[in-house]
């Protein structure tokens, strides 16, 4: 039996606050124009959107305010309501709580009820692991229409009250790289005005016998252990790896598909980091590709930022156009993609 | 096109260090015999297991630890190695880091690779919510053989230094109520020795509008914060929804599967303590199933728990035999219910 088609119907993405620039992070860690030339150079950065208040440290938003908001617009777009949805799927590293799963917060928040819903623990892979869960489940016979959502905040983690003067850069650069937001998509196995159909998911943990490139610890402001950081990345081992297992993911992509590359139009790259996606398109060497980024304007937001490029290339998309997005999490080695299709 | 028969092929359970019996915690909480005779009314839980040591509070093993020891026993039982899976899902409330995600670590000590790895952040229905992904998958064509892992430790919640002599009942009974565990299934396409038949997996939120009945928040020792306790749960909803809702769930999973209730000989029901329990099997009034349970040795182990269950009824079934699982998640009102059949 051919597998049905599982449409992209709408994209919906919530940015929380006002953008925070360079100059407002050294004008609030009282830095230096070289922290933001260093910013500049080394992260690629320029804004990003925080949760929380910079200056008080308080939070505005949280996960589940983000989520909710990136899911109803993602309905209206797809012109549904919540009682047609089937199933929910979040992706995301920084829940609210552990129970009730955020998933089930917005669920009751978007007024839906009695349908199936999934929280995925994941980093900056999680939003395509939603992806093909959702997808693989819409392509059996349960189910009809999923609202699949990635969010993140590193609004627990962040510390506004360090003292960034004496701070080695790999430990300074969690204070530039990361963004909040939330993004969210309708899938369903109907067809809509503008949507995309969705040929691939692939998820594939690649991480047998290598430590981890990235950790964050469970635990927030609560635990101000002295001189502790809850999140760490071992750099050396992402820019060795990331540009390695993007090129093989977008590989078997095309391979899985039977598509050449000639036939792909636009990329998806993954977004740790500006000056991190530089490195791996310039590997990849596909300049006829049309490249859709924004880490730069957003700073990295885990799960929710490949919601943010899907809602760029949707619109774009002419019949016949093809995108592949990718994201690879270096937590303990995950690549992951996807490819669309405009019919 | 009819849906393969997916085989549940084996169950690994894994207990960390000697059972703690309720004289051991009126001892170390210097109680007198009436808490003990408290825990016995109206909790109903003789023992539980715990990842650290009671006396020192430090802890023992790890959930990867837990996780990568019922998956091993898992594996071994089905008689196949790492390379033979295509896809691992754990169901936690209660991970290691954030970031990796724990399934990865333990694809990692399995000595698993290049396959999907999933993490449900989920609590007493989460397992169930495990075995629904990972059945839809493998209902679909990409996937084989999944293992499938619950595992949970109260160790970063649990408070072995409080003062239990002035606390009210409601939180009095976290000290006593949980237990740390693991256990995993192997589930496949193909049959194996003493395999029984996965007929349906069926999840479903029902939260809308009900505030949580449970709630954790995801940080932990660190945060000792006067007085709090970063779990607590609304009882008295509890008391009042669990039962309805696991009757509900008993009847769907029978009309999805048309099957009468006479055609059912084991029950597995859920297992939030021994007292809770008893009260749900009174209310669903079936004295001729077989009731499969465990809570009162081992203490409720969230998304461990069910396969305690499964490990138990697996070897008594025969030709013929049909077995319902059922879970309620009290969090934001999850009910959830699996159909076995011996063929």
């Amino acid at each position: 039996m051919e597998n049905p088609d599982i449409h992209v119907r709408s994209v919906g993405t919530i940015l929380p606050g006002a953008p925070v620039t360079n100059t407002d992070l050294a004008r609030h860690f009282d830095m230096t124009a070289s922290f933001e030339q260093w910013i500049d150079t080394f992260v690629g950065t320029s804004t990003r959107h925080f949760a929380f208040d910079l200056g008080t440290g308080k939070r505005l938003y949280s996960l589940a305010d983000l989520a909710t908001e990136a899911g109803e617009r993602a309905l209206a777009g797809a012109g549904i309501g919540p009682d047609d949805l089937d199933l929910i799927v979040l992706g995301t590293w920084s829940p609210d709580l552990l129970i009730p799963a955020t998933v089930n917060v917005v669920a009751d928040r978007l007024g839906a009820n009695r349908l199936a819903t999934f929280q995925l623990q994941s980093g900056c892979a999680g939003a395509i692991q939603a992806l093909d869960v959702a997808h693989q489940l819409l392509l059996g016979s349960r189910h009809r229409t999923a609202l699949v959502i990635g969010a993140d905040t590193c609004a627990k983690h962040y510390r506004t009250d360090l003292d960034l003067r004496t701070m080695e850069p790999a430990r300074l650069i969690n204070t530039v790289l990361f963004g909040d937001g939330a993004g969210a998509t309708v899938l369903s196995r109907e067809p809509g005005p503008g949507s995309a159909v969705l040929r691939r998911v692939s998820v594939q943990m690649v991480g047998l016998g290598r430590p981890p490139g990235q950790t964050a610890e469970w635990f927030g402001w609560g635990d101000q252990i002295p001189d502790h950081l809850p999140i760490s990345e071992d750099y050396k081992a992402i820019e060795e790896h990331v540009p390695t297992l993007t090129v093989e993911m977008f590989q078997e992509l095309l391979d899985d598909l039977g598509w050449v590359e000639d036939e792909a139009d636009y990329l998806l790259p993954p977004q740790l980091s500006g000056q991190m996606t530089d490195r791996i398109t310039a590997r990849l060497d596909m300049p006829h590709l049309h490249e859709v980024s924004c880490v730069r304007q957003t700073g990295n937001m885990g799960n929710a930022l490949p919601f943010f490029q899907l809602e760029r290339v949707l619109p774009m998309m002419t019949a016949g156009d093809r995108a592949l997005g990718l994201a690879i999490e270096s937590s303990k080695w995950i690549k992951a993609g996807y490819a669309l299709e405009k019919i």
